[in-house]
């Protein structure tokens, strides 16, 4: 059996399946983290004209040159706020008015003194010292969202301030997750093991914020049912994942059961570590990601297999910070055949941060992943890493 | 006029203001981004006894030493699946089931064959193989989560691995924000200016996951009616967060506002920039912070004063990094009694993170936020940092 590697499978999946996500229309307050659908330009200039940045007088920075709190220059305070002025004359400006034609530059409240008609200058100012000049912030035509990206707080602030009230998202993608193992049951139930594979992707999806994640429950070892459940999930959902029910034993149903409604295996065993049984299924063009019932492994095959197949596929750019690199604090060792997916724990040490990797091998330890920060990735048949080294971590 | 260090205001806010949030009960659905109100210890084992990670036969490792697959060891199959066997009995078992007695090891079903009522085993096991010892993942008494924690879904799966079905949490944090300015209205109404510094601060906020977040509009230049507004935030809020009107001018109307209502200032102005008119009051107890009406210093007061107020107040223990170090590529300078907060796009260039200073002054360059990845503190009096020293981001 050849185990497929990791990186072949996300493009083996990114070649054959298409999602088709709708878009709509959101106001400002609904858009954070969501997917915008198409590039947004800025439809104005921003600001729109010359402004004031503070309260003070308008003015013509040339008829103060020589200012100072010892050498105050008069203006003529026009306290009529003449839309033109000519040099000589000082209008009282407010922050975000602005400039009158004639004024170049504003000197700030503080360093001006008003007396009678006349306003004191006791301080220099440069052209263009104290103002907002237009098109600063945003210039007609300059790209304020592209297509795809993760949308943040000054994203929206972005758009607030060019005007718009509404964007065009992708509507929230539909990822169905089926739990199976007649071992398994919901806290408090009669199972051997509570569930909690299933709760951790379908937390770590949701958090993504662009998703709707539904949990079918855990359904039984029986192919009748799981097919059943497979095809429910099929009517709704964009992408289905299955959680255990992959390896080879007795109880490997899910893979059956996909058969047994129509589906087709792909991808049958991926060489990670944790996560080989992980598989790959299409159902009437719909993704079908098959992952292990441990804990550990299927969230390496959500945050290394479906979650990039996502991000690719609606094209994401999501600004946060995905991997960094850190000083490996012990030496580990990959393996031949499979990529490993090593946990490790984070820390500032001096300058720098450091990766401490949790020696685990357990797929099942579900409290590994409390202290894990990230993962390293140690590419098939390689050695692995020596302590001291620099290595890349993907955050989770 | 002296101007408070950032970090002097941050305490002085902890140590004059509390904060009573009342806790409720969650089930776990609710429960990502939530903030758990007292430490939970495991109540139970997990796994609660050995278990076979795999399908395969129970045996005791002793009797299949020699096993290979030239050297077959043919065992007694019981398949009446006994509670108790002895050495040179194999017992069919699944994924997830106990061991039973006198088995401490677990042969995978691709290392074995059936023949009648005999199994031959084809490969040596050492104790514990393919077992999940009981215990291993949680031990009756172990912490898993500390009050404080920021919950994320490895939490929850924890939580309803343990059989709990809901937690202690406390109840959303409530914050409100009052926009202030005439020259500011709603993108698409009459202002000269789009509002674009409350969403900011809003989304930023309610990005966070465990807080509620009212915008109360933006309000116009009238002492009165900011106070008004004021007044009414108090009665809803656990803090209240003014934009605009902070400043030495004409307009500045928050201070007068909060102190019409019986407000107090408790300090006036801190030493950051952007960000120098930032002010802290107090209403009857309450927090109340003045933070400017530019989006990049409001953005400043929220992400240095407010949130480190916010998370340690609430002993917040987030496990996202906050900071990481970078290698800066181009010289800053500090600047004379203030500290500086310079926006920093982050990239990796080789084997380590970048730090591309954006070299604007203008608190209203809003799209400056667009691209940037964290900020870079210089102290005060502080002369700066070279090109190519590696400094700490705090990361947005």
């Amino acid at each position: 059996m050849r185990y497929v590697p990791v990186d072949e499978a996300v493009n083996f999946s990114l070649s054959n399946f298409k999602l088709s996500v709708e878009t709509e229309k959101l106001e400002l307050e609904q858009l954070l983290k969501r997917i915008p659908a198409k590039e947004i330009r800025s439809p104005v200039r921003v600001p729109p004209t010359n402004r004031s940045a503070v309260d003070g007088f308008a003015l013509c920075s040339d008829s103060v040159t020589s200012a100072s709190s010892n050498n105050p220059i008069p203006l003529v305070l026009r306290e009529d706020k003449p839309g033109k002025i000519s040099c000589g004359e000082a209008v009282p400006i407010s922050t975000g008015d602005p400039l009158p034609d004639g004024a170049d530059a504003v000197v700030m409240l503080e360093d001006a003194e008003k007396e009678g008609n006349r306003v004191l200058i006791m301080k220099s100012v440069a052209k263009f010292d104290n103002v907002s000049r237009a098109g600063e912030d945003f210039e007609q035509g300059d790209i304020v969202l592209s297509r795809g990206t993760l949308i943040r707080p000054w994203h929206v602030a972005s758009l607030s301030a060019l005007g718009l009230e509404e964007v065009d998202v992708f509507r929230k993608l539909k990822v169905g997750i089926i739990a199976t193992g007649s071992e398994v049951s919901e806290p408090g139930g009669e199972g051997f093991v509570f569930d909690s594979t299933s709760k951790l992707i379908a937390g770590y999806l949701a958090e993504q914020g662009y998703m709707d994640v539904k949990r079918y429950g855990i359904v039984e070892d029986d192919e009748e049912v799981i097919a059943s459940v497979i095809e429910k999930a099929w009517e709704k959902e964009d992408i289905i994942i299955t959680t255990g029910g992959t390896g080879p034993g007795s109880r490997d149903l899910c893979v059956k059961a996909l058969q047994r409604v129509g589906g087709k295996i792909l991808i049958r065993g991926i060489a990670m570590r944790p996560g080989r049984p992980t598989s790959v299924g299409e159902l009437k063009s719909k993704p079908v990601f098959l992952l292990s019932g441990y804990p550990v492994a299927a969230f390496v095959g959500v945050r290394f297999l479906v979650l990039p197949f996502i991000e690719e596929k609606l094209g994401i750019i999501d600004q946060r910070l995905r991997f960094i690199f850190a000083k490996l604090t012990s030496r580990v060792f990959g393996e031949v055949g499979v990529e490993s997916f090593i946990r490790v724990k984070l820390s500032p040490c001096g300058n720098e941060l450091c990766a401490d990797p949790i020696m685990l091998r357990g797929s099942g330890i579900l409290s590994s992943l409390l202290n894990a920060g990230g993962f390293l990735r140690i590419p098939r048949n390689a050695e692995g890493y020596e302590a001291g080294e620099i290595v890349r971590i993907e955050l989770v």
